[in-house]
């Protein structure tokens, strides 16, 4: 790895950093906790949010359509990264291939995986950090929510 | 064509007018005619919305995402249609497959094509009515904001 390929790891890190107090701050409220964030081309954080299916009743809140929408009206995506801290489903990776999102960083593709390899495919810039914290956090709520968890992916 | 696909046929036209008077409502309000509905396999309407992006500043209110987002929290989409007036975008293609809806009616897929061969190829029941007012509605209307509609398809 060489300083470049470090320095985008350690700002990739730090952007999953965002995602994961997105994550935790629903698991407060009683959520499920997947959280996510969007960045701009210069690092600038668009928007945030986890998602919201418990809190608000609200099925079409996943973390990364949270984050989106928090961003409001961008004339392009181009150059921005979705950070999150779980393999998007097809539901939130639809969302990254429709608006041209440049690349996508994730926590973890562990407990789930989703379309980021069909993304890959389609010209997304992937990166999956295996992340511990992000691992673990999930797995603990699925194991004590099943139901939950089946009813968020639709499974 | 024999009497249950008839019946099927004059079903979904039934189902599209509700998609068409959300698109129609969507115009009235400014907004981008495109309208959505999700029905039960038993024919209950379960939510029904149109895009809301320039209304509600809402990037993510496609008008699939919409209709999906009024039905509420559902324990399963097995055997649920969602109608729309518009071939769906790979962002409520995701939704759709993510999800489980068994079946895509679309009003037309001429003034833009989405994912909807790549549902069907995974198994989507998908049935396009290349219904004369829905393309004269969206096509218009791309015709007189073409920008706005770049920025909702993300190009």
């Amino acid at each position: 790895m060489d300083r470049t390929e470090r320095q985008d790891l350690a700002r990739a890190r730090g952007w999953l950093a965002t995602a994961v107090a997105e994550a935790r701050a629903g698991l407060a409220e009683g959520g499920i906790p997947i959280g996510a964030a969007l960045y701009g081309p210069d690092g600038t954080l668009l928007g945030r949010g986890h998602n919201r299916r418990v809190q608000d009743d609200d099925p079409s809140m996943h973390a990364e359509t949270a984050a989106f929408r928090a961003a409001g009206r961008q004339r392009t995506y181009r150059g921005t990264t979705m950070v999150t801290t779980l393999s998007p489903c097809w539901y939130c990776s639809g969302l990254v291939r429709q608006f041209g999102i440049s690349r996508v960083v994730i926590g973890e593709a562990v407990t789930f995986r989703g379309g980021h390899d069909w993304l890959a495919a389609h010209g997304v810039e992937i990166l999956v950090l295996d992340d511990p914290e992000c691992i673990g956090l999930l797995r603990a709520f699925v194991e004590d929510h099943p139901a939950l968890w089946n009813e968020d992916i639709g499974e």
